[in-house]
C-alpha cells in the first residue's frame, strides 16, 4: 500500500491505486473544470500542509525542551524553560487556530470526499478537521498558562517526590485540576467531565465505556489475583543483587538493538521518570533508570520505551512533519510498550535466548541461578505499592485505583488535600497494601503533577488489553514468530506490526486501526486468555466464570 | 547602581537614583498630565516587553535546538532539525518585525528621552529600535531560507572536515556567500558591502576602522614574530605525552570552577567545535572537545568558552529575557574568553598555583617536568596551521588572513572555487607555511559554512585587543589580582569585570562599554605592551618602533 502514501513535497500531485481505479464517470463532469478544481484543492492542500508544517515544527521544538529539561538542563535553567515551554505552545495553538486553517479545511472537504477513504490526504483532512474544531474552542492564553504551570509543577515534583513532601505539591495539583476543569468546560458539552480528557488521549473512548471495560476486566482479575495471593511468593532475590550500572545498560542497548530500535534514529538517556519522545520521523528518544539493586527496573522499563519507540519509529516517513505522523492514541501506544516489555519481554521463549547472554553480562550475580527462576523471578505476582514495578496481574488494579481517584477529583467529590488519605484507604482496599508514604503513594507518578489531572491513567490498561490481541493477531498470521524469538530475532513480529499498525501513523482511529489489524473490535478475551495460560502454568487458578 | 536596573516585571514603576536628582521643573507640565503620559508610557513599555519576551522565547528555543544538535542529536535528526531551526528563526524574525512593534517604539521615544540615559528602560529602547530598524529591511522568508541551509550545511561541514572534502562543501559556501552578500544589500547602502555584516557583531566597526586597526596591529606583530622565528623554538613535548580524557575534563572543571563558572546555571559537554551558548541566564552552557595526546586543547577551550560564559552568567539578571540580557558584541566577548585564556590561563601566576595541581592530576606523563619548562611549552610561539590552537603572538595574522579572504569574496574578487589555492598562497606568504590539505586549511572553521561569509573573524582580534586593555584597567585597579591568581582565586579579578562589563549585558555598545570600564577608546597599546613585556622574556624581540 506504499503508493497510497502522500509524498514529503506538500501539494506534489499523486494518483493511488485505488484511486486510478474508480470508474472515471462517477466525478467532476469536463476534464478542464476538474483540473481547476484539482489545481485549487491541491493549492489549498499544500497551503495547509505548509501551516501544519510549521506548526508541527514550533511543537517539536517544544518537545526537544521538553526532552532537555529532563535529561540535561541545569537546575538554574527551569524557571525560564517554563516560560519558553509556555511561549511554544501558545505560538502553536495561535498558529493552528488561525482562521484561515479552518477556511483551508472548509474549502477541502468535498476535495477530501473525492480521495480514496483511507488515502493520506483524506485522512489528514479527516483528523486535522477534528483536532481543530476541538482546539479553536481552547484560547491560546490558557495553553500558555497551563504549560507554564506545568513546567514548574514538573520540576517541584521532582524534587517533592524524593523528599516525600505532598504540601508542596498541594498547590500545583489544586491548579493542575482547575486547568483540566477549566479544559474540559471549553470542550464541552459533555456526559461526564472527564470525557473530553479521555477522549483527547483516547479518541473514541468515554468514561461510560472506560468503566464498563474496567468492570469487566475488574471481574476477571480479582479471582486471579487472589487466587494467587494465597499462594506462596515466588523468589525474586536474584534481581536484587548489585548489577553495576554500565553492564545493565549495556545489556539493555543490546535487547533492543535486537528490537529493531534504530540508534541512527534515536538514543537513549537517563532521566527520573523513563519515557519516550518523538522529535522527528528520525529522531525518536527514549530514557531510562537504572537501580543498582534491581536488574529488573532498567531492563524492563527501556525495553517498554523500545515498544513506543519502534512504533514511532514505524510511522510511514510521509507522514513525518504533519499531524499523522505518529502514535494513533495512548491505548494503542501502550499496547506497544506492554507488547515488547511483557508479551515478548517477560516470555519464556525471550529469555531461552537471552538469559545465556545476560549470564555472561553478570556471571557473578546469577552464578547457580537457574533460567526457570529468573524466568519466576521476573513474573512474580505480588500486590506492591509502585505502578511502574507491578506485575502483569496486579498492575491493571494500580490503574482503576487512579482512575477512580480522578473521577472523584475531577468530579469535586474529592479535595486535592483529601488526596493523600484516599489513595491510602483505596489502596488498603483495593490491593491489600498500605503505603508507608506519600512518595510510594500518590506522589509516584508525574502524570497529575505534570501533566493534569484525568484522561491519562486508562490508556495503560487499554494498552495492556490491545497488546495481547494484537499480539494474538501477530502470531496467528506468523506461528514461526515463537521459533524466531527463541533464537533472539524480531523481524516478523516487527514487520507484522509495522504493516498493520506503525506505517498507519495516525490515520486510523483507535478502533479503526484495531479491527483493521484483529478484524475484531477491541476485546479483553485474548489478554484474560494470556493472562490465563501465563499464570495458570506456575499458579493454580480457579476456573473462569461462564 | 543597582536601583537602575529594572526588576523582572515589565512595566513595573521604578525610579533611580538619577531620575530623582533631575530638577522637576525639567520635564513635563502639569502633575496630571504627567501621569497620564506616564501610564501610557508605561503600558506601550509593558506590551513592547511581552512581545520581546515572546521573540525571546522563541530565539532560546531555537538556541536549544542548536545546542542539542551539535551535542546529543542522533544523525537521523538532521534534516527535520535544519527545518525546525529555520521555523523558529524566520518565527522570531516576523513577530520582532511586526509592525505592532514599530507603532510601540514610535510612542515610546519621547518616554525615553525622559529617562535617564543610562538607565535599563532608556536602554532598551534604544537598542530596539536599532536592532527593529535593521530587521524590518530583512524578508522573514530570507532568514527562514538561510537557517535551513546554514543548518544542513553546518551538518555536511562536519563530515566534509575530516574527510578533506572541499568539493562537497563548495555548493553550500557559494550558497552561504550568496546569503551574506543578499543580506548586506538589505541593510545597504553601505560604503564596503561586508560593513552590515561586521556592524551586526561589532556594532560601530566598518571595513575602514577594522583595516586600521589590523594595519596598525601588523605593523607592530610582523617584527615581532620574525624575530621569534629566528629563534629556537620552545619544547613542548611535555604536552604530547597521553593524557587520559576523563582526568584532563576533571582537571579543567577545576578550574572553572574557581574562575566562578557556576555549574549550578550552565553545564559542560564535548562537541566538534568548542562554544558557549546561553539558553537564558541561569542557563548558559559550554562546550569543549578533547585530545588525548594533547594536554592544552582541551585545557584552553574550556578556559576560553567559560570566559565567555563568565560574561553571560554576569549580566544582570533583570536584563534576562530582553534583547539586552547578553553580550554587547562578538568583540567585547571574545576579549571575555580570551582574557580568562591567555591573560589569566597562560600566565606564570596563574601556574604557581595550578601546576602542582596538574601535576597530581598526570604524575606520570609530567614527571620531571618542572614549571617553566611547562609554562614556556605553554607559550610556544610557532607559526602553525590552525587558528584556534594558535599562539598569542601568530593568532591575529590567521585572523587578518580570513578577513582578507572574507572582503575578496564578498567582492567577488575571489571565487569560492578557488578559495583553496588562495587559502594556500595567503598562508605561505602570512605565515610562511604550506597547509597539506584543505582539512586544515580552508575547511577548518565553522563559521563560514554555518554562519555565512564576514563578519565574524574580526572579532577574534579585537578581542585580544581589548582583553589586554580590560585586563590592565582591572589590575590597575587592583593589583592584588595577582596575588590573588598565585593563590587560585579570581574574587577581584571576576568581581570588576562583572561590574565594568558583565552586568551592563547589551545596554551599552561597544565602544561605550570600553569607555566607561576603561576610561579610553578601543587602543592597540595595552595588547603590545602585554605581548612585549610577555615575550621579550623568553625571546628577544627588536625595540618597538618611534
Amino acid at each position: 500500500m506504499a503508493s497510497l502514501h502522500a509524498g514529503p513535497e506538500p501539494g506534489a500531485a499523486r494518483t493511488s491505486a485505488k484511486a486510478k481505479a474508480k470508474p472515471a464517470g462517477s466525478a467532476g463532469v469536463a476534464a478542464g473544470r476538474r483540473s481547476v478544481n484539482a489545481t485549487s484543492a491541491e493549492s489549498r492542500l499544500g497551503e495547509l500542509k505548509r501551516r501544519l508544517q510549521e506548526v508541527h515544527d514550533i511543537a517539536s521544538a517544544g518537545a526537544v525542551l521538553g526532552w532537555d529539561q529532563a535529561t540535561y538542563m541545569p537546575k538554574g535553567g527551569a524557571s525560564a524553560r517554563a516560560r519558553q515551554g509556555a511561549s511554544l505552545s501558545r505560538l502553536a495553538h495561535q498558529r493552528f487556530t488561525d482562521a484561515a486553517v479552518g477556511k483551508l479545511l472548509d474549502g477541502l472537504m468535498v476535495h477530501a470526499k473525492s480521495l480514496p477513504e483511507d488515502s493520506d490526504d483524506a485522512c489528514l483532512i479527516r483528523v486535522v478537521r477534528r483536532q481543530y474544531d476541538k482546539a479553536v474552542k481552547v484560547p491560546a492564553e490558557f495553553v500558555s498558562r497551563r504549560e507554564e504551570v506545568a513546567s514548574a509543577s514538573y520540576d517541584a515534583w521532582t524534587r517533592a517526590r524524593p523528599a516525600n513532601d505532598f504540601a508542596a505539591m498541594r498547590p500545583f495539583l489544586e491548579r493542575m485540576l482547575d486547568f483540566s476543569r477549566e479544559y474540559a468546560r471549553y470542550l464541552g458539552p459533555y456526559d461526564h467531565i472527564a470525557d473530553p480528557l479521555i477522549d483527547d488521549l483516547d479518541d473514541g473512548m468515554t468514561v461510560a465505556s472506560v468503566r464498563a471495560l474496567f468492570d469487566a476486566l475488574r471481574a476477571e482479575l480479582v479471582p486471579i489475583v487472589r487466587a494467587i495471593a494465597e499462594q506462596p511468593l515466588a523468589d525474586d532475590s536474584c534481581l536484587r543483587r548489585r548489577f553495576p550500572e554500565a553492564q545493565q545498560l549495556k545489556f539493555s542497548v543490546g535487547v533492543i538493538r535486537r528490537f529493531g530500535y534504530d540508534f541512527d534514529r534515536g538514543r537513549l538517556d537517563k532521566t527520573h521518570h523513563p519515557f519516550c519522545t518523538r522529535l522527528a520521523s528520525g529522531d525518536v528518544r527514549i530514557t531510562t533508570r537504572v537501580k543498582e539493586n534491581d536488574l529488573g527496573d532498567a531492563l524492563f522499563s527501556t525495553l517498554h520505551e523500545a515498544g513506543h519507540a519502534l512504533y514511532e519509529q514505524g510511522v510511514a516517513p510521509a507522514l513525518d512533519g504533519m499531524p499523522l505522523g505518529g502514535g494513533t492514541s495512548m491505548g494503542v501506544h501502550e499496547s506497544q510498550s506492554r507488547l515488547w516489555e511483557n508479551l515478548v519481554g517477560r516470555s519464556r521463549g525471550f529469555w531461552e535466548h537471552f538469559y545465556p547472554e545476560l549470564r555472561q553480562a553478570f556471571p557473578e550475580q546469577l552464578k547457580g541461578v537457574p533460567l526457570e527462576t529468573f524466568y519466576r523471578a521476573i513474573n512474580k505476582v505480588e500486590r506492591s505499592l509502585i505502578r511502574t514495578d507491578a506485575d502483569e496481574v496486579t498492575y491493571n488494579l494500580h490503574v482503576m485505583l487512579r482512575f477512580g481517584l480522578e473521577l472523584d477529583l475531577l468530579e469535586g467529590r474529592l479535595k486535592v488535600k483529601d488526596l493523600p488519605e484516599a489513595w491510602r484507604a483505596r489502596f488498603k482496599s483495593d490491593l491489600g497494601l498500605e503505603p508507608p508514604d506519600d512518595r510510594d503513594g500518590c506522589l509516584q507518578d508525574v502524570h497529575w503533577y505534570a501533566g493534569g489531572i484525568g484522561g491519562a491513567f486508562q490508556s495503560y490498561t487499554i494498552g495492556n488489553i490491545l497488546s495481547a490481541q494484537l499480539y494474538a493477531a501477530a502470531v496467528e498470521a506468523h506461528p514461526e514468530i515463537f521459533q524466531e524469538m527463541s533464537r533472539g530475532e524480531f523481524g516478523t513480529l516487527r514487520a507484522w506490526l509495522g504493516e498493520n499498525l506503525y506505517r498507519h501513523g495516525r490515520k486510523f482511529k483507535p478502533d479503526e486501526v484495531v479491527r483493521r489489524a484483529t478484524g475484531k473490535a477491541m476485546t479483553i478475551e485474548p489478554y484474560i486468555a494470556y493472562l490465563r495460560g501465563k499464570y495458570g502454568e506456575p499458579y493454580e487458578l480457579p476456573p473462569r466464570r461462564a
